[in-house]
């Protein structure tokens, strides 16, 4: 009936994705209380910043600041996110506490990337051997790589399962070219066009070419499919999720544009505990991180456990 | 891959969940103009209304004006819920109005009924044979089947997919001593406990004994994965499902007890137009009503699409 995996891997989020977008200023050590409180979950790998220009992002304006002041856990790798090599090159200034590792990025959407990046496919392919190499020069690990809009875009419309396998073909050779070895591939459902169906064509079309590609799957929850898409990634044996604690990221009450955040941490981590597939972090702790979120934001946030409770306090 | 049907039926429950468990009063016009546009979306069967003591739902005090000042619309449905004969007989005043139906219901969990009705599995059993028998004595037809916490229990805990089964038979056989057919079964997650694997385990029980068993599949949304559920169901070839507009039902913003409504009708819609199943019903319209509802009962809802959009606009 399904090839659900005995344990998943999760990459938290929130942190990023949400103080990224939330309009109100946040004052910076309550970003860091949240980031400690999530080292303490047992979840292994937080995503804390982004280094982007505060004119454009004005929540990562303390970025540096962030990542300076968290208490780093035993066990917790701190990530960041950069867009450029000005970008890059801060997170470098901080590879004492931060897991820097370079991932080879292509859109699945030539019109998203000419509009985001003034770049076609094939000069965005170009450039990822660059990147690569400038990866290779500066001693970072390149383990990744990412497909953005790989389930549809709202430039470009519909994407077909055939056109991710020749983007992950075209991600490997240039890994194979300059001698990385990837541990995973990404798919990221950028715009939240996807539904559980094409999850399972697309991570079904990967897997008839590479049986054993390990495929990550970056999930939003924009039109409130992103855990069905998620069920629809662990019958497919996707081991790899990255998600926002109390699904921030977006915010669905605060006039934005309506897009929300990745699939919430902590529903995603109830629905792995009653499917008996192991996540390694403690759900309770989570919720109160998710609970925490909410007072840190100001507003609501739409994850659904952290307000309907788990299940464990009724079984005896 | 999967058995997806080619269209599905939706029971629109938005207005009889909703309003029976929003605490501010909601005037009675409101509530018929929810009514009135979701009758134009091309739902073609709407629950409307609970005949229940108003000193215990409030919001159902205004349920005799609420059904005689909708504007019936030809070919949907109004159906109205009953919990006793003074409910019933309540209903049957309305029988110009409301498509009057009966039920065969039992609970998977003895200790909720003793709970809430004060009767064991043997007296709950019994009782509907006497329940039929005034059905068909009122000229009711009795039409469907239904299982209350069919996934588990606050009170009893997990139930296994086997008593599901025994209970289906025990239905099945007080509808043949009668003499009545009955269409389809509904399993109601009411306190919210399925996973999409339990849908699947126990809808697959079914249908190993019964294989053309039509199922229905009420769906509450307080952990978040009744969108999971729901394309768990479909892949099963669940036909039916209640739904609530906007996820009326529940209210995440008032500090209830973190119940939350049924499946959102649109999200539903929208994933079943996603993957080419129809509906009936006119996406575009059905996500008017989510905004109107929002604003019928004051606060933010947690239904996605109408928050995010569809993909229709970036489709050319």
């Amino acid at each position: 009936m399904s090839d659900l995996p005995k344990s998943v891997h999760i990459t938290e989020e929130g942190p990023r994705e949400g103080f990224q977008i939330e309009k109100g200023p946040i004052a910076t050590a309550r970003k860091i209380a949240l980031i400690d409180a999530l080292s303490q979950t047992g979840l292994d790998r937080i995503q804390i910043v982004s280094f982007v220009n505060p004119k454009a992002v004005p929540g990562m304006v303390d970025a540096d600041e962030v990542v300076r002041g968290i208490t780093p856990h035993a066990g917790v790798a701190y990530t960041a996110l950069w867009l450029n090599t000005k970008g890059f090159e801060r997170a470098m200034e901080f590879s004492d506490r931060l897991a820097n590792t370079g991932t080879i990025q292509l859109s699945a959407s030539e019109k998203f990337s000419l509009r985001n990046q003034n770049r076609n496919a094939a000069q965005q392919l170009a450039e990822q051997h660059a990147i690569v190499e400038s990866y290779k020069a500066a001693g970072v690990a390149v383990e990744r790589g990412s497909i953005m809009a790989a389930f549809g875009c709202n430039f470009e419309g519909d994407i077909p399962a055939s056109h991710i396998v020749a983007l992950v073909a075209q991600i490997l050779d240039v890994a194979r070219e300059h001698s990385v070895t990837l541990k995973y591939i990404t798919l990221a459902d950028t715009m939240a066009w996807a539904t559980p169906l094409a999850i399972k064509r697309v991570v079904g079309s990967l897997r008839e070419r590479w049986p054993k590609l390990d495929v990550a799957l970056h999930l939003h929850d924009t039109r409130g499919m992103a855990i069905a898409n998620a069920y629809a990634g662990l019958e497919m044996g996707v081991m790899r999720f990255d998600s926002s604690v109390a699904g921030l990221g977006g915010c669905p009450f605060a006039g934005h544009q309506g897009a929300a955040g990745n699939v919430c941490t902590e529903d995603l981590v109830f629905m792995c505990d009653e499917l008996g597939i192991e996540t390694g972090i403690e759900l309770d702790a989570l919720i109160e991180c998710a609970r925490l979120a909410e007072e840190v934001v100001g507003h609501p946030l739409p994850g659904s456990v952290m307000k309907g409770g788990t299940l464990k306090r009724f079984r005896k």
